[in-house]
C-alpha cells in the first residue's frame, strides 16, 4: 500500500492511493480517529492498518481521481529530518575527487546530520534556486526511512520492525555554504530543499529495502543512477546506529545518503538553475518531481 | 520579567516568576487564550504581554510557591534546537590544541548544527552518563536566544526585535562520537543531553545580551567563566544569518556556542561521571542545575 497526504477541496487529509493509481482513499474520513499523519495512524495499530487494507482491497470507484488533488509530504515531522552523510561508496570517492583528498578515504561511522521541517515541501511543489545565497544548488536522491514504532537501542536484527515505510527524499544541497560553514547544516537547510514523497511505500511491500533502483534526472537526462545494495550502511545500521541513546518517534524521517553523480562532482560542475526539472525515481515507491524556481 | 514552564499538582502551565523569585503566577490560567507556551504566549502580542506584566507588577501573594512546582524546559520547541559550533576564540584555540591543528586556525562562517528536542530536559532533570555508548560526556554552557517572531532574511540591524528572551543551554556533548562520525549530531543528540532553563528572561530586561558573564561549575569547581563579549559571531549575527534563506518560528531556541574550559580540553581530559553536578550560570538569567545519573 501507498500512504499518502494530500488536500483536497481545501481540506488536508491522509490517504492511500488506489491499485490502479488513479485515484485516492480519504483515511482521514474513512478511519475511526480520523488519523491525519503517520503518527495518528500508527497509533490506530493493526485494527488501523486492517480498516486501510479493506479500503485499498474493496477498489472502489469512489475515491478521489488524483487529479483533484494536490500533493502534501507523505509524513511531515516536527522535528528535523535525521539524514545521514557520504553512504555510497563511489559517491563518496566521486567528492573526494572534487575536494581533492584521498579518493579512498571513508567514513568509519554514520555521519549524521540534519534539515529542518520549515525545509519539507511536497512532490510538485517548487524548489527555490536562492540565488542571493549560493551559486551551487544541487541535488541527492535517498531512500527515505519513515519511523513506526518508536523506540530506542534499537538492534540491528530487529529494526526492520521499527520502520513503517519508505518514501524519496531529495536532499538538496547549498555546496559552497555547506563547506563554507564547516557544519553541513547551513548548507542542508533553507527553505523548500527538502522534497518528500510523493508517497510512503509500506514495508511490506519492499522485499528488501537494500536492493532497490535509484536514479535522479534533470531535465530528462540520468544523473544519478545506482541501487542501494551499495550503501556502505545499511537501512537496519541506520536505524539501529541513530537510535544507540536517541530516542526515535513515530512519524521520523530519515535520508540515508546519495548515489554517486551529484552536480558539483561533475567536471565542470553542473548546478541546478531557474527552470530544471529533478525526478528522482526509487523502484517500487514512484517518481519524486520538483521544479526550481526563483 | 523571567518566563518559565512548570508541572503544579499534574498539570502543565506556562508562567512568570514573580520579583521575588519565591513564587510563580499561572499564565496559562490567568490570561485569555490559555497560553501554554512561548508560541502560543507571542500569538496573544503586546496585549498578552501587557497582562503578564499588570500580574507581575501586582507582586500579589496568591502566586504557588516556587517549591511546590516541578521545572519544566521554559521552552520546549518541537523541531530541532539550533546550535553554534565553535564560536568563542579561547574555546577554539583549545580545542585546536587538544585535537593537534594549527591553534590560531578560526571558522570563517558560523558553524549551525542541531540538537533533537528528544535530548531536551527541565533545570533539576538528571542527565544519563551513556556509559556504553561515550567515554567522554561533556558540558558545555551556553548563552539561548528564544525566537519571538519569526522571520526569514533578518537583517542584523533588526535581529533583536524577532528576539523574545534569552534562557541557558547547557550543550552536553559526546566528544568520542562527535569526533568518530564527523558531522557532530551523534555525539549532541542523546537524550538528557539539552537542558535548557531555568527561565526565559524577557529581552527588555537584559542591557546587552553579548555582554553577559558566563559560567559553568561542575561539584561546585569553576570549569569555565568567560563574558558574552568574546563571541566571535554575536546574537544578532546569528540570528540574521541563521535566518538566512531558512524560516525561523516563534519558539525556535538557537544555542549560540560555549566559552573556554570544557572537560575534554584539559590535561588530562575531565570528563563527567555520575554524580556529578553541573551548574550553568549567566548573568541576569539564572543557574540550570543539573546531575549526572547512570
Amino acid at each position: 500500500m501507498k500512504f499518502l497526504r494530500f488536500t483536497h477541496r481545501d481540506r488536508s487529509a491522509f490517504g492511500v492511493l488506489a491499485k490502479d493509481g488513479r485515484q485516492v482513499f480519504n483515511l482521514t474520513v474513512e478511519l475511526e480517529g480520523n488519523p491525519s499523519d503517520i503518527p495518528d495512524f500508527v497509533a490506530g495499530g493493526e485494527r488501523a492498518m486492517a480498516a486501510a487494507k479493506a479500503i485499498w482491497d474493496s477498489n472502489a470507484r469512489s475515491g478521489i481521481p488524483i487529479a483533484e488533488i494536490t500533493w502534501e509530504s507523505p509524513v511531515k515531522p516536527d522535528k528535523n529530518v535525521f539524514c545521514v552523510g557520504r553512504n555510497y561508496r563511489e559517491h563518496i570517492i566521486e567528492g573526494n575527487i572534487a575536494r581533492g583528498v584521498d579518493p579512498l578515504s571513508f567514513p568509519e561511522a554514520i555521519e549524521f546530520f540534519s534539515k529542518p521541517p520549515t525545509a519539507i515541501i511536497a512532490h510538485d511543489a517548487s524548489v527555490s534556486r536562492h540565488a542571493k545565497l549560493t551559486n551551487s544548488l544541487d541535488y541527492e536522491v535517498e531512500l527515505g526511512i519513515v519511523v513506526g514504532l518508536g523506540g530506542r537501542d534499537i538492534p540491528v536484527e530487529t529494526a526492520l520492525e521499527y520502520v513503517f515505510g519508505f518514501t524519496i527524499v531529495n536532499d538538496i544541497s547549498a555546496r559552497d555554504l555547506q563547506r563554507r560553514h564547516g557544519q553541513w547544516f547551513k548548507g542542508k537547510g533553507l527553505d523548500t530543499t527538502c522534497p518528500i514523497g510523493p508517497v510512503i511505500v509500506h514495508r511490506s511491500a519492499i522485499s528488501d529495502p537494500n536492493k532497490l533502483n535509484i536514479e535522479l534526472f534533470v531535465n530528462g537526462e540520468t544523473r544519478q543512477s545506482d541501487n542501494t545494495r551499495d550503501m556502505i550502511f545499511n537501512v537496519q545500521t541506520i536505524v539501529s546506529q541513530l537510535s544507540a541513546g536517541m530516542t526515535l518517534e513515530p512519524g521520523d524521517v530519515i535520508a540515508t545518503g546519495t548515489p554517486k553523480g551529484v552536480g558539483f562532482a561533475m567536471k565542470p560542475p553542473r548546478c541546478l538553475n531557474v527552470g530544471d526539472v529533478m525526478v528522482a525515481r526509487i523502484e517500487g515507491i514512484g517518481e519524486l518531481r520538483n521544479a526550481v524556481v526563483d
